[in-house]
């Protein structure tokens, strides 16, 4: 059996890309849950080690990419800002992951052959 | 119905990736296919507007990551190098694409569903 490990569940990563921008991936999707449960777009950034200015960059790419924005917020201020996912959010977040899921279940025994296939032996020393 | 257009068959990407290495994604699967058409890892690299180095560093990841070679190679010399994909390698690259069709499958109505929230009107312009 090739060496996975419990910290590689799956070698899948799945992007969501019109021309050169990518609208979902599993950094925004992270986003978005950090959002959802800390109430606001600095706070689920520093959580992924991101700056202020990052986390908010990666929510306008997704709000411009959608016909509704996917996260709602209130800009700073001196009581902080606060953000919610909106119903689109979800439903795209949802929509994502189905994705994922379809080609891990569908998938499986492709992903299988390319998982016995993998170098047995990996590095991460660099 | 939204206006993904001819240039955008699919939103879709797929990677596969061990801790910080991508050993396939989109850019992998196209170098190998252009190595097949054209025997050559610069030429191929050429036809992607990427640098010898560049390309080389690519076959080379790829190469790690599996326990035998995607691409064989004797590395250029007065008559030039020669390249072909090996077993292995055809083997990851069909089920790579397997697993892109599984999820494009499995997942059509989840991908339709995100191409339903998709901005309508997209500004190329920067």
């Amino acid at each position: 059996m090739p060496e996975t490990g419990p910290q590689n569940p799956s070698l899948l990563r799945l992007r969501l890309v019109l021309g050169d921008r990518v609208l979902m991936g599993p950094g925004k999707a992270q986003l978005l849950d950090l959002i959802r449960e800390t109430g606001s777009i600095s706070a689920a950034g520093r959580a992924m080690s991101m700056s202020y200015k990052r986390a908010w960059s990666l929510v306008d790419e997704m709000n411009a990419g959608f016909s509704e924005p996917l996260v709602e917020s209130t800009r700073g201020g001196p009581g902080g800002g606060g953000a919610r996912i909106t119903e689109a959010g979800e439903a795209v977040l949802h929509h994502y992951r189905g994705l994922i899921e379809a080609a891990q279940s569908g998938g499986a025994a492709d992903l299988a052959a390319i998982e016995g296939r993998l170098a047995r032996v990996v590095s991460d020393e660099k």
